[in-house]
Protein backbone atom coordinates (compact mmCIF):
# COMPACT_ATOMS: atom_id res chain seq x y z
CA UNK A 1 0.00 0.00 0.00
CA UNK A 2 1.69 3.11 -0.86
CA UNK A 3 0.03 6.62 0.33
CA UNK A 4 0.72 9.97 -1.07
CA UNK A 5 -0.55 12.58 1.56
CA UNK A 6 -0.09 16.21 0.57
CA UNK A 7 -0.76 19.67 2.63
CA UNK A 8 -1.55 21.96 0.14
CA UNK A 9 -1.02 25.55 0.58
CA UNK A 10 -1.26 28.59 -2.39
CA UNK A 11 2.63 29.05 -1.66
CA UNK A 12 4.18 26.25 -0.86
CA UNK A 13 2.17 22.97 -1.17
CA UNK A 14 4.01 19.84 1.05
CA UNK A 15 4.22 16.35 -0.24
CA UNK A 16 5.39 12.66 1.10
CA UNK A 17 5.06 9.10 0.47
CA UNK A 18 4.94 6.60 2.68
CA UNK A 19 4.98 2.92 1.75
CA UNK A 20 3.77 0.62 3.93
CA UNK A 21 5.26 -3.36 4.35
CA UNK A 22 2.98 -5.37 6.48
CA UNK A 23 3.45 -3.22 9.68
CA UNK A 24 6.49 -1.64 8.46
CA UNK A 25 6.15 2.26 7.74
CA UNK A 26 8.72 3.38 4.98
CA UNK A 27 9.35 6.77 3.99
CA UNK A 28 9.80 6.79 0.03
CA UNK A 29 9.78 10.39 -1.22
CA UNK A 30 9.23 13.71 0.26
CA UNK A 31 9.41 17.43 -0.52
CA UNK A 32 7.67 20.51 -1.32
CA UNK A 33 5.49 22.04 -4.58
CA UNK A 34 6.66 25.92 -4.76
CA UNK A 35 5.61 28.23 -7.81
CA UNK A 36 7.37 30.93 -8.70
CA UNK A 37 5.82 33.37 -6.41
CA UNK A 38 6.30 36.49 -9.36
CA UNK A 39 3.75 34.31 -11.43
CA UNK A 40 0.38 35.18 -12.29
CA UNK A 41 -2.50 32.57 -10.27
CA UNK A 42 -3.49 30.45 -12.98
CA UNK A 43 0.53 29.55 -13.96
CA UNK A 44 0.71 28.80 -10.30
CA UNK A 45 -1.94 26.74 -10.08
CA UNK A 46 -1.32 24.98 -13.36
CA UNK A 47 2.22 24.45 -11.51
CA UNK A 48 0.25 22.47 -8.62
CA UNK A 49 -1.24 20.77 -11.25
CA UNK A 50 1.35 19.27 -13.63
CA UNK A 51 3.13 18.98 -9.98
CA UNK A 52 1.05 16.47 -8.45
CA UNK A 53 0.73 14.73 -11.66
CA UNK A 54 4.09 14.14 -11.97
CA UNK A 55 3.84 12.66 -8.03
CA UNK A 56 1.01 10.61 -9.12
CA UNK A 57 3.07 9.12 -12.61
CA UNK A 58 5.98 8.60 -10.52
CA UNK A 59 4.97 7.18 -7.51
CA UNK A 60 1.69 5.25 -8.58
CA UNK A 61 -0.18 5.89 -5.08
CA UNK A 62 -2.90 3.75 -4.02
CA UNK A 63 -4.51 6.28 -2.12
CA UNK A 64 -3.63 10.18 -1.75
CA UNK A 65 -4.78 11.82 1.63
CA UNK A 66 -4.82 15.11 2.00
CA UNK A 67 -6.38 17.62 5.15
CA UNK A 68 -9.73 19.35 4.80
CA UNK A 69 -9.42 23.10 5.99
CA UNK A 70 -12.39 25.36 6.89
CA UNK A 71 -10.44 27.88 9.07
CA UNK A 72 -8.01 30.46 7.96
CA UNK A 73 -6.82 34.33 9.06
CA UNK A 74 -9.38 35.38 6.95
CA UNK A 75 -11.87 35.19 4.09
CA UNK A 76 -9.48 35.81 1.48
CA UNK A 77 -6.79 33.51 2.44
CA UNK A 78 -9.56 30.57 2.70
CA UNK A 79 -10.45 31.71 -1.41
CA UNK A 80 -6.52 31.50 -1.97
CA UNK A 81 -5.78 28.01 -0.17
CA UNK A 82 -9.15 26.76 -1.65
CA UNK A 83 -7.90 27.24 -5.25
CA UNK A 84 -4.52 25.51 -4.62
CA UNK A 85 -6.95 22.54 -2.89
CA UNK A 86 -8.98 22.93 -6.51
CA UNK A 87 -6.03 22.33 -9.18
CA UNK A 88 -4.24 19.79 -6.67
CA UNK A 89 -7.21 17.22 -5.97
CA UNK A 90 -8.89 18.04 -9.88
CA UNK A 91 -5.65 16.18 -10.86
CA UNK A 92 -6.24 13.11 -8.18
CA UNK A 93 -9.68 12.85 -9.72
CA UNK A 94 -8.39 12.88 -13.45
CA UNK A 95 -5.80 10.04 -12.72
CA UNK A 96 -8.56 8.26 -10.71
CA UNK A 97 -6.86 7.44 -7.78
CA UNK A 98 -8.72 7.50 -4.45
CA UNK A 99 -8.71 10.23 -2.22
CA UNK A 100 -9.43 10.53 1.66
CA UNK A 101 -9.86 13.79 3.31
CA UNK A 102 -8.93 14.05 6.60
CA UNK A 103 -9.55 16.50 9.66
CA UNK A 104 -6.19 18.34 11.54
CA UNK A 105 -7.66 16.68 14.75
CA UNK A 106 -7.62 12.71 13.14
CA UNK A 107 -4.30 13.57 11.72
CA UNK A 108 -3.30 14.28 15.50
CA UNK A 109 -5.02 11.78 17.01
CA UNK A 110 -3.45 9.59 14.80
CA UNK A 111 0.16 10.37 15.04
CA UNK A 112 0.36 11.04 18.64
CA UNK A 113 -3.05 9.97 20.17
CA UNK A 114 -4.40 13.70 20.90
CA UNK A 115 -6.81 15.51 18.83
CA UNK A 116 -5.23 18.80 20.14
CA UNK A 117 -1.28 18.19 19.66
CA UNK A 118 1.12 20.70 18.88
CA UNK A 119 2.35 21.34 15.34
CA UNK A 120 6.44 20.21 16.79
CA UNK A 121 4.88 17.86 18.57
CA UNK A 122 3.59 16.65 14.91
CA UNK A 123 6.67 16.69 13.47
CA UNK A 124 8.61 14.72 15.96
CA UNK A 125 6.56 12.01 15.54
CA UNK A 126 6.81 11.94 11.90
CA UNK A 127 10.45 11.87 12.27
CA UNK A 128 10.25 9.05 14.63
CA UNK A 129 8.31 7.31 12.93
CA UNK A 130 9.82 7.67 9.43
CA UNK A 131 13.15 9.45 9.77
CA UNK A 132 15.68 6.90 10.93
CA UNK A 133 15.20 5.45 6.93
CA UNK A 134 15.40 8.90 5.10
CA UNK A 135 19.19 8.09 4.54
CA UNK A 136 18.17 4.70 2.52
CA UNK A 137 15.75 6.27 -0.10
CA UNK A 138 16.23 8.53 -3.44
CA UNK A 139 14.37 11.74 -3.50
CA UNK A 140 14.38 12.31 0.08
CA UNK A 141 16.70 15.37 1.19
CA UNK A 142 18.27 14.78 4.72
CA UNK A 143 16.65 17.49 6.55
CA UNK A 144 12.67 17.86 5.69
CA UNK A 145 11.05 20.68 5.46
CA UNK A 146 7.95 21.19 7.46
CA UNK A 147 5.52 21.47 4.84
CA UNK A 148 6.83 17.99 3.69
CA UNK A 149 6.36 16.80 7.24
CA UNK A 150 2.91 17.86 7.45
CA UNK A 151 2.66 16.09 4.27
CA UNK A 152 4.05 12.89 5.37
CA UNK A 153 1.71 12.97 8.91
CA UNK A 154 -1.07 13.02 6.66
CA UNK A 155 0.16 10.26 4.96
CA UNK A 156 0.76 8.44 8.03
CA UNK A 157 -3.09 9.23 9.26
CA UNK A 158 -4.06 8.33 5.82
CA UNK A 159 -3.12 4.57 6.81
CA UNK A 160 -3.77 4.37 10.35
CA UNK A 161 -7.79 5.27 9.07
CA UNK A 162 -7.43 2.30 6.14
CA UNK A 163 -5.55 0.05 8.71
CA UNK A 164 -8.91 0.41 11.35
CA UNK A 165 -11.40 0.63 8.54
CA UNK A 166 -9.66 -2.77 8.20
CA UNK A 167 -10.07 -3.95 11.27
CA UNK A 168 -13.30 -3.21 11.14
CA UNK A 169 -14.14 -5.31 8.35
CA UNK A 170 -12.05 -8.34 9.25
CA UNK B 1 -10.97 38.71 -30.00
CA UNK B 2 -12.59 36.01 -28.36
CA UNK B 3 -13.58 35.89 -24.66
CA UNK B 4 -14.29 32.93 -22.77
CA UNK B 5 -16.17 34.13 -19.78
CA UNK B 6 -16.40 31.74 -16.74
CA UNK B 7 -18.98 31.88 -13.49
CA UNK B 8 -17.36 29.61 -11.33
CA UNK B 9 -19.53 27.44 -8.46
CA UNK B 10 -19.19 23.88 -7.17
CA UNK B 11 -22.36 22.79 -8.22
CA UNK B 12 -22.87 24.71 -11.49
CA UNK B 13 -20.33 26.47 -13.66
CA UNK B 14 -21.57 28.75 -15.81
CA UNK B 15 -19.50 29.41 -19.86
CA UNK B 16 -19.94 31.71 -21.94
CA UNK B 17 -18.00 32.32 -25.58
CA UNK B 18 -18.23 36.04 -26.95
CA UNK B 19 -16.65 36.98 -30.37
CA UNK B 20 -15.99 41.05 -31.26
CA UNK B 21 -16.37 41.59 -34.30
CA UNK B 22 -14.64 45.12 -35.11
CA UNK B 23 -17.37 47.31 -32.63
CA UNK B 24 -20.14 44.08 -32.95
CA UNK B 25 -20.41 41.59 -30.08
CA UNK B 26 -21.29 38.38 -31.16
CA UNK B 27 -22.67 35.50 -28.72
CA UNK B 28 -20.84 32.24 -29.96
CA UNK B 29 -21.76 29.85 -26.81
CA UNK B 30 -22.90 29.43 -23.45
CA UNK B 31 -24.04 26.78 -21.43
CA UNK B 32 -23.50 25.26 -17.87
CA UNK B 33 -20.25 22.85 -16.45
CA UNK B 34 -22.82 20.70 -13.94
CA UNK B 35 -20.43 17.99 -12.01
CA UNK B 36 -23.23 14.53 -10.83
CA UNK B 37 -23.37 15.97 -7.49
CA UNK B 38 -23.56 12.56 -5.72
CA UNK B 39 -19.65 12.29 -7.03
CA UNK B 40 -17.09 12.35 -4.98
CA UNK B 41 -15.06 15.80 -3.94
CA UNK B 42 -12.22 14.98 -6.64
CA UNK B 43 -14.26 13.67 -9.35
CA UNK B 44 -16.30 16.44 -9.31
CA UNK B 45 -13.30 18.41 -9.79
CA UNK B 46 -11.86 16.57 -12.36
CA UNK B 47 -15.07 17.15 -14.35
CA UNK B 48 -14.44 20.97 -14.20
CA UNK B 49 -11.08 20.63 -15.40
CA UNK B 50 -11.78 18.35 -18.54
CA UNK B 51 -14.78 20.60 -19.17
CA UNK B 52 -12.80 23.54 -19.08
CA UNK B 53 -10.00 21.50 -21.99
CA UNK B 54 -12.79 21.02 -23.96
CA UNK B 55 -13.85 24.51 -24.06
CA UNK B 56 -10.28 26.19 -24.48
CA UNK B 57 -9.23 23.47 -27.36
CA UNK B 58 -13.03 24.21 -29.20
CA UNK B 59 -13.17 27.82 -28.78
CA UNK B 60 -9.80 28.72 -28.76
CA UNK B 61 -10.07 32.26 -26.52
CA UNK B 62 -7.45 34.98 -26.63
CA UNK B 63 -8.55 35.77 -23.31
CA UNK B 64 -10.60 33.89 -20.01
CA UNK B 65 -12.26 36.45 -17.65
CA UNK B 66 -13.34 35.65 -14.33
CA UNK B 67 -15.11 37.47 -11.60
CA UNK B 68 -12.87 37.04 -8.18
CA UNK B 69 -14.88 36.22 -5.09
CA UNK B 70 -14.24 37.01 -1.67
CA UNK B 71 -17.51 36.65 -0.31
CA UNK B 72 -19.52 34.22 0.85
CA UNK B 73 -22.40 32.52 3.27
CA UNK B 74 -19.69 31.07 5.38
CA UNK B 75 -16.22 29.80 5.38
CA UNK B 76 -16.68 26.73 4.02
CA UNK B 77 -18.77 27.82 0.84
CA UNK B 78 -15.56 30.08 0.45
CA UNK B 79 -13.26 27.05 0.16
CA UNK B 80 -15.72 24.91 -1.65
CA UNK B 81 -15.87 27.89 -4.56
CA UNK B 82 -12.45 28.24 -4.39
CA UNK B 83 -11.55 24.86 -4.91
CA UNK B 84 -13.93 25.14 -8.16
CA UNK B 85 -11.89 28.02 -9.57
CA UNK B 86 -8.85 26.47 -8.76
CA UNK B 87 -9.52 23.54 -10.94
CA UNK B 88 -11.18 25.80 -13.91
CA UNK B 89 -7.96 28.26 -13.60
CA UNK B 90 -4.98 25.98 -13.64
CA UNK B 91 -6.51 24.73 -16.82
CA UNK B 92 -6.31 27.97 -18.22
CA UNK B 93 -2.77 28.39 -17.27
CA UNK B 94 -1.91 24.91 -18.43
CA UNK B 95 -3.19 26.59 -21.48
CA UNK B 96 -1.58 29.06 -21.58
CA UNK B 97 -4.48 31.55 -22.04
CA UNK B 98 -4.42 34.81 -20.60
CA UNK B 99 -6.21 35.33 -17.88
CA UNK B 100 -8.32 38.16 -16.21
CA UNK B 101 -9.57 38.64 -13.00
CA UNK B 102 -12.67 41.14 -12.58
CA UNK B 103 -13.85 42.16 -9.36
CA UNK B 104 -17.90 41.81 -9.55
CA UNK B 105 -18.16 45.53 -9.48
CA UNK B 106 -16.38 46.21 -12.59
CA UNK B 107 -18.45 43.53 -14.40
CA UNK B 108 -21.64 45.35 -12.88
CA UNK B 109 -20.73 48.72 -14.23
CA UNK B 110 -19.04 47.63 -17.99
CA UNK B 111 -22.94 46.00 -18.30
CA UNK B 112 -24.76 48.68 -16.56
CA UNK B 113 -22.83 51.99 -15.73
CA UNK B 114 -23.29 51.59 -11.70
CA UNK B 115 -21.00 49.61 -9.35
CA UNK B 116 -24.33 48.34 -7.64
CA UNK B 117 -26.80 46.96 -10.24
CA UNK B 118 -29.12 44.35 -9.27
CA UNK B 119 -28.20 40.97 -10.91
CA UNK B 120 -31.65 41.06 -12.96
CA UNK B 121 -30.42 43.69 -14.14
CA UNK B 122 -27.43 42.55 -15.18
CA UNK B 123 -28.77 39.63 -17.01
CA UNK B 124 -31.05 41.95 -18.76
CA UNK B 125 -28.24 43.80 -20.24
CA UNK B 126 -26.61 40.39 -21.23
CA UNK B 127 -29.50 39.56 -22.86
CA UNK B 128 -30.17 42.85 -24.61
CA UNK B 129 -26.65 43.08 -26.13
CA UNK B 130 -26.04 39.44 -26.88
CA UNK B 131 -29.80 37.84 -27.38
CA UNK B 132 -30.87 38.45 -30.25
CA UNK B 133 -27.98 36.71 -31.98
CA UNK B 134 -28.30 33.77 -30.43
CA UNK B 135 -31.17 32.01 -32.76
CA UNK B 136 -28.12 32.11 -35.35
CA UNK B 137 -25.32 30.49 -33.43
CA UNK B 138 -25.32 26.68 -32.41
CA UNK B 139 -24.76 25.68 -29.14
CA UNK B 140 -26.84 28.27 -27.89
CA UNK B 141 -30.12 26.95 -25.91
CA UNK B 142 -33.32 29.25 -26.88
CA UNK B 143 -33.39 30.25 -22.86
CA UNK B 144 -29.94 30.94 -21.34
CA UNK B 145 -29.76 29.56 -17.81
CA UNK B 146 -28.66 32.50 -15.71
CA UNK B 147 -25.13 31.07 -15.00
CA UNK B 148 -24.34 31.56 -18.28
CA UNK B 149 -25.58 34.68 -18.57
CA UNK B 150 -23.49 35.54 -15.75
CA UNK B 151 -20.33 34.36 -17.73
CA UNK B 152 -21.40 35.99 -20.63
CA UNK B 153 -21.65 39.37 -18.93
CA UNK B 154 -17.88 38.12 -17.31
CA UNK B 155 -17.21 38.26 -20.99
CA UNK B 156 -18.60 41.39 -21.85
CA UNK B 157 -16.69 43.12 -19.10
CA UNK B 158 -13.55 41.60 -20.03
CA UNK B 159 -14.18 43.21 -23.49
CA UNK B 160 -14.57 46.37 -22.38
CA UNK B 161 -11.60 46.41 -20.07
CA UNK B 162 -9.83 45.38 -22.93
CA UNK B 163 -11.32 47.98 -25.05
CA UNK B 164 -10.56 50.91 -22.92
CA UNK B 165 -6.89 49.62 -22.32
CA UNK B 166 -6.50 49.57 -26.02
CA UNK B 167 -8.11 53.25 -26.37
CA UNK B 168 -5.90 54.15 -23.20
CA UNK B 169 -2.72 53.15 -25.79
CA UNK B 170 -4.13 54.26 -28.48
Amino acid sequence: MIVLGIDPGSRRTGWGVVRQDGSLLRLVAAGVLEPAADQALHLRLAFLHLGMRRLLETHRPDVVGVESVFHGPNTRSLVVLGQARGALLATVGEAGVELVDLSPAEVKKALTGRGGARKDQLAHMVRAMLGTQAERLDGVPDKLPLDATDALGVAIATLHRRRIAGLARG
